[in-house]
C-alpha cells in the first residue's frame, strides 16, 4: 500500500500532519503574527485595520513583558527603525535577542525575582513620560504575569511571592489568583494602561490561555480589571488565608475596601479611551493555520476547538472516539478527515516517568486506536517543549503500539508511569522542533483516511 | 428576552432538547426498530431491502435474548403473526411482555441464573429442530450475554460465574473477557447460528455496545468468533487465575487447544452462509434521528461521534470546550448549532451520592459552561435510567449553577460526591422517561445559539 513513490499511505500522513503542525506554529511566530497584524503604509501604521498617521505622535515608545516579546519587539524595530524613542521589555531568562532601540531585561520564570521588578519599574517610568501626543505599543505574551513585575505601595516583592504560592497551594482558580495579585500591582489589572494615559495605547498580544482573555493574559495590564479590593478580600478568606498573607497585604487590601485606596481601572476607564487591542497570535489562529494547509492537500477539515480542557488521557479516549466515527459512519466528516483542536490538557501525575501532556495524549490515542488503519494524530505544544523534555509532542498511528511491543516495550505501562517521552524516543516518534519563541498552547492533528485513500 | 409567548430562549430551546432526546429514543424504539428494517410485502418478508418468500420456509422459528426482545418479539408476532411456528426468548425480570406464539423465559441480570440456562436449552433445543427449509429469526439485544446461558459439555453454570467473576475482577478487557466466555458456551461465539444450521438464520440487533460490534453484542451468539482456545488460555494465564478457575474449564480449555474439542464457529464456518444480521438500532441510528429534528427547527447539526468513551466528567469538560469555541468563533459549526453525540462514559466513583454517568455529565458540564448565554445541554440514558435511579439522566444551562448556588445547594461538592441526582430534584431539573425497553447506551445533545438568537 504505497503511493508509488515507496513510501506507505501511513508514511505519506505522518509527513502532512507534521507539515500542517508547522504551518501552526508558523502561523503564530512572533514575528509573522506581528506583520500579519501590523504593517506600514505611507506613514501610518496599520494595525488590524485602523490607520493611525505617524506624523500625529511625537513619540513611540515600545514595551512589554513575555517569553515571546523579543521577536515581537524586532518585528516592531524592523517596521518603525528609528522612529522608535525608547523602549523597554522584559523576557525569561535566555529569550533575549539583539534589540536597536528597545533595552531587553531579562527575568526569572515562572517565579517573579528582583530583575522583573527592575523591568517592571523600567517600563512604568518609561510610559509615565508618555503624553497624549505620543504612542505606546505594548507587546505582550506568555509568562508576562511572572516577569513583569510591580508591587503596590507598602508591599513588597517578598509578600508577592508569598500570596501567590499560598494561592496556587489552596487550589484557587486563575481568576481567584488574579483579582488578588491585581490589587497588589501598581502595572497589572489595567495599571500599564493607566500610568500610559493619555498617550494612545496599542496592544500586540499572543495568547497562551485557553479563550484568550485579554484580562487573564498576562494579568491583563492593558485591559480594564472587572475585580475588586473586596473580592480580592473575599479570595483570601474564603481559601483560609487571609491570616497567612503578610500584614502588609492585608492592611492595603483593607484600605482598599474601606475605599483608602484607587481601584484598579475599571470599564469604561479613560484610560482605554482609543486604546487599540489585537490578539495577533492565538491557538485558533493556529489551528487556522494547518486547516487550510490540510484543505489544499485535499483533505476535509474541521476545528473542533481552541480550548480543550481536561484529564490528558481522557481527552485522548474522547478524540479517539471521533477518530472511529470516522472509519465506522463518516461522522462528524467522512474521510479524508482532517480534525483539528487545541488548548491545554492536564496531566495528573501517577508515576514518575519522563514525558508531558502532548506525549501523553498522544500515547493514550495510539493506545485507544491500536490496530485502526489509516489514522494518524500529532499532538505538540507551540511552544516546541513538552514538559521537562526537548521534544514537542509525538506522533502516533494505529500501528503504534504494536511496534512498542515489538521492540518489548509496554505501552500502557509507560502511560501508567507517565513515561511517554523514553518509548517514543525508542520508536523515533517524538516530534522535534526545537524552541519556538512562541506559545499558544497545543495543537493536535488528526487524520483519517479510508481505506483504499491513496494520496493526491 | 423571550419569544413573544412569554417563553424564554432557555426554555425553549430546553424543550428542545427534550423533544430532540425523545425523538432518538423513538428510533430505537424496539417496536419501532423492528419496523424501520422489517415488514411484510405480498407474502415476503422483506429484511434491510432482502426479499425472503415465505411460502419457501415449512416453518419459521423466533428466538433471543437480552432486554429489550421482548417488544421485538411482539414486533414480529404482528408481522409473521401465526406464521410463526415457535419461539422462546429470555428476558430480565419484569421485562416479560404478553406473545403469542413465542415463549417468554425470565431470568437474573446480570449475573446469570439457572433460569436463563433453562431458556438456552429452550432456544437450543428449538433451533436444532429446524432444517434447511425453515427460518429462524433471532432477536438479540442488551443483557444478551448474562440471559442466554448454555454451559459447554462438563462446565457448570457455577463454573460460569465464577470464571466471570474472576476475569472482571483482574481487569480484563471485554475482548478477552468473551474469548474465554464464548469457549465455555454452546450458545455463544456462533454457537446459536451453529446449531441452527442449516436453516437460513435471519439476525435482528439491538447495539448496546461501542462500535455496534457484533461479536462482542449479546457475545455474538450468531455470527463467527475470531478468538481461540488458545487464546482463552493465554487470557486466563496473563491475568494469573489460571489455577483459580475450576477444574473442568482448566481441562475443557486444554482440551480445546490440544484439538479435542471442536473449536467456535469461525469466519468462513458453513453456518453463516446465507444468513442475514441487521443491527435494527444503534446510537447512531438514534443520535441521526435526534440530529433529523433538530435540523428540521433550523439547527446546524453536527454528530461528534457515537463512540464517546472515558471518564465521564472530563468527556463533559471537552465537549464544554467545543461548545464555548461555538460561542467564540462558530467552530466547528456557527450557531444556532445542535451537536450529538452518544457511547457510554465511566464514573470513577469518588463519593457515596446518588447519581449516574448521565447526571453526573450534565453537572459537570453545568459546572464548565457556568455564566454562558443561550448553551443547553442534556444527557441520557436511552434506557430511561441513569444509575440506581428513577431519572434517564439531567438537562442543564448556563444558569444552573447559578440556580443551584441560589438555592443553598454546592454543585463542585455534589459533583465531588459523585451526588447529582439530589441536586436536579432539587432544580426540578432531572429528565424522567420511566423505562423504555430499550437500549444503545446514551445520548447527550448540546444546543448553541448566539446572542440574539431567537427561536424559530
Amino acid at each position: 500500500m504505497n503511493n508509488g513513490k515507496g513510501q506507505s499511505v501511513i508514511e505519506r500522513m505522518r509527513e502532512q500532519a507534521l507539515a500542517f503542525f508547522h504551518s501552526a506554529i508558523e502561523a503564530v511566530d512572533p514575528i509573522g503574527a506581528i506583520h500579519r497584524h501590523v504593517s506600514m503604509d505611507s506613514g501610518s501604521l496599520v494595525v488590524s485595520g485602523t490607520r493611525l498617521e505617524l506624523d500625529d505622535f511625537d513619540r513611540i515608545w515600545v514595551v512589554g513583558a513575555g517569553k515571546g516579546t523579543a521577536p515581537m519587539a524586532q518585528a516592531m524595530e524592523g517596521l518603525l527603525g528609528k522612529r522608535i524613542f525608547e523602549g523597554a521589555i522584559v523576557v525569561k531568562d535566555g529569550h533575549g535577542l539583539p534589540l536597536k532601540r528597545v533595552r531587553i531585561h531579562e527575568a526569572n520564570h515562572p517565579i517573579p525575582d528582583q530583575r522583573g521588578v527592575q523591568g517592571g519599574e523600567d517600563i512604568l517610568s518609561l510610559v509615565k513620560r508618555a503624553n497624549d501626543r505620543d504612542l505606546v505599543i505594548t507587546l505582550l505574551s506568555g509568562g508576562g504575569s511572572a516577569l513583569l513585575v510591580a508591587p503596590a505601595q507598602g508591599v513588597t516583592l517578598k509578600d508577592k511571592q508569598e500570596v501567590t504560592r499560598l494561592l496556587l497551594a489552596c487550589g484557587a482558580t486563575i481568576h481567584e489568583i488574579n483579582a488578588v495579585r491585581k490589587h497588589l500591582s501598581r502595572i497589572k489589572g489595567g495599571g500599564l494602561a493607566r500610568s500610559a494615559h493619555p498617550a494612545r495605547v496599542v496592544s500586540l498580544i499572543l495568547s497562551d490561555v485557553i479563550g484568550d482573555d485579554l484580562d487573564v493574559i498576562a494579568s491583563g495590564p492593558v485591559v480594564p480589571d472587572p475585580s475588586t479590593f473586596h473580592q480580592a478580600e473575599e479570595v483570601l478568606k474564603k481559601h483560609g488565608i487571609w491570616e497567612k498573607v503578610s500584614k502588609s497585604v492585608r492592611e492595603r487590601i483593607k484600605r482598599g475596601v474601606n475605599g483608602n485606596i484607587e481601584e484598579t481601572a475599571k470599564p469604561g476607564d479613560k484610560s482605554f479611551r482609543n486604546d487599540i487591542t489585537v490578539l495577533v497570535g492565538t491557538n485558533l489562529q493556529a489551528l487556522e493555520a494547518a486547516r487550510k494547509k490540510a484543505e489544499f492537500q485535499g483533505y476535509r477539515t474541521l476545528i473542533l476547538s481552541a480550548m480543550v480542557e481536561g484529564e490528558t488521557r481522557e481527552a485522548a479516549k474522547m478524540h479517539a472516539g471521533i477518530a472511529k466515527e470516522i472509519i465506522a459512519s463518516g461522522h462528524p466528516i467522512p474521510p479524508p478527515a482532517c480534525i483539528l483542536f487545541g488548548g491545554e490538557t492536564t496531566v495528573t501525575l501517577q508515576g514518575k516517568g519522563k514525558g508531558g501532556r502532548n506525549m501523553e495524549f498522544a500515547l493514550a490515542s495510539a493506545l485507544a486506536l491500536e490496530g485502526e488503519k489509516h489514522v494518524v494524530i500529532l499532538s505538540g505544544g507551540t511552544d516546541g517543549t513538552d514538559g521537562p523534555t526537548d521534544a514537542a509532542g509525538a506522533i502516533v498511528d494505529g500501528e503504534t503500539v504494536a511496534r512498542a511491543r515489538s521492540q518489548g516495550l509496554d505501552p500502557l505501562d509507560h502511560l501508567r508511569r507517565n513515561d511517554s517521552y523514553p518509548l517514543f524516543q525508542s520508536l523515533g516518534d517524538l516530534l522535534i522542533t526545537g524552541p519556538t519563541r512562541t506559545n499558544v498552547m497545543d495543537v493536535c492533528i488528526m487524520l483519517v483516511r479510508d481505506r483504499n485513500g491513496l494520496i493526491e
